[in-house]
């Protein structure tokens, strides 16, 4: 299928890594401190907080050129849980793609629990990943990358979109966060 | 139960009729052309546009004062499906509230098809109605209601949730306009 890097170690990365590895990709796994090994993904999984993500793309902007960047954070005040730390008319991942000019950026992955990406399910529903950006094969490649690995993928439209997936993400983090929805449930997608 | 003025006589004041009567409580259905006859009803839903909430609030604002009003809307451009109409860092919920500074605002029915509403189920799962407040005893009200009628209800916090939840109904409809899930389906919520 495909060669993906995955940059960050914690419960979405490994849940990421499990999908695509099941899926008959090959996976490289970084933590953010494997700063002398170069990514050689098609793909290239941002797995990392957003607070982590400028320190990631100082460190390996250039090694991310023309490959397919996906952005999953939830750029969320994680001390008032109350409001996003991007601009109002803007994403995570418009930032990161003005970043990265040469790269195609889509966002993904932010609205799924890391749980639900392992179990392939939410409660009787498949597991749905949404993906937005503005390079369609990036989307198609993404697309064919975890249906293989089992789960469904939804094309959210442009990456304009990140900003609804961000906001749909911080709400879903918020009702967990105060336990109106357990951590292995969340927004299910019914076609 | 209550009794629930609803203006506006779309699929979704329709829907939302239907649920409320179903859990006992009283209706009284208004068209936004209906001027001449004051809402009675303890809680009032905004059952129209957007566009259209502005002329309701100038014709019954004081009709409005200690009641609870129900923001529906989505506030999209609907001829480009692109953007909200209200401003990045605001909701039509805020909007709403800072006109009727003497009514408790709640957000709901907004990330819910009319189709989802009527049926009761959104595929395998119960229909869950967010609503979104700043008056605790405003959704517990509502709440009841809801649950009476067949539905789930879930607190989705201030009415400054209101905001992601807009952006959840426009990343829902686009999806549907898109043809990427039809019209009964749409997000479910797993608790």
């Amino acid at each position: 299928m495909a060669h993906i890097s995955i940059i960050g170690t914690g419960n979405m990365g490994q849940a990421i890594s499990g999908v695509v590895t099941q899926g008959g990709s090959t996976v490289e796994l970084f933590s953010t401190s494997d700063t002398d090994k170069p990514v050689t993904g098609d793909i290239v999984v941002l797995a990392v907080p957003y607070t982590a993500v400028s320190l990631v793309l100082d460190q390996r902007g250039d090694q991310l050129d023309g490959k397919i960047v996906v952005d999953i954070t939830n750029p969320l005040n994680f001390d008032t849980f109350d409001s996003l730390t991007v601009p109002a008319d803007s994403s995570a991942a418009a930032e990161i793609a003005a970043k990265l000019p040469n790269s195609h950026v889509l966002k993904a992955f932010n609205t799924t629990f890391a749980g639900t990406l392992a179990a392939g399910t939410v409660g009787p529903l498949p597991t749905t990943v949404l993906i937005a950006g503005d390079d369609s094969n990036a989307k198609s490649v993404l697309t064919g990358v975890l249906t293989a690995g089992g789960l469904k993928a939804l094309d959210a439209g442009s990456l304009k979109r990140a900003r609804e997936m961000e906001a749909l993400g911080f709400l879903q983090l918020s009702l967990a966060a105060s336990e109106k929805i357990s951590w292995t449930g969340g927004f299910g997608i019914v076609t």
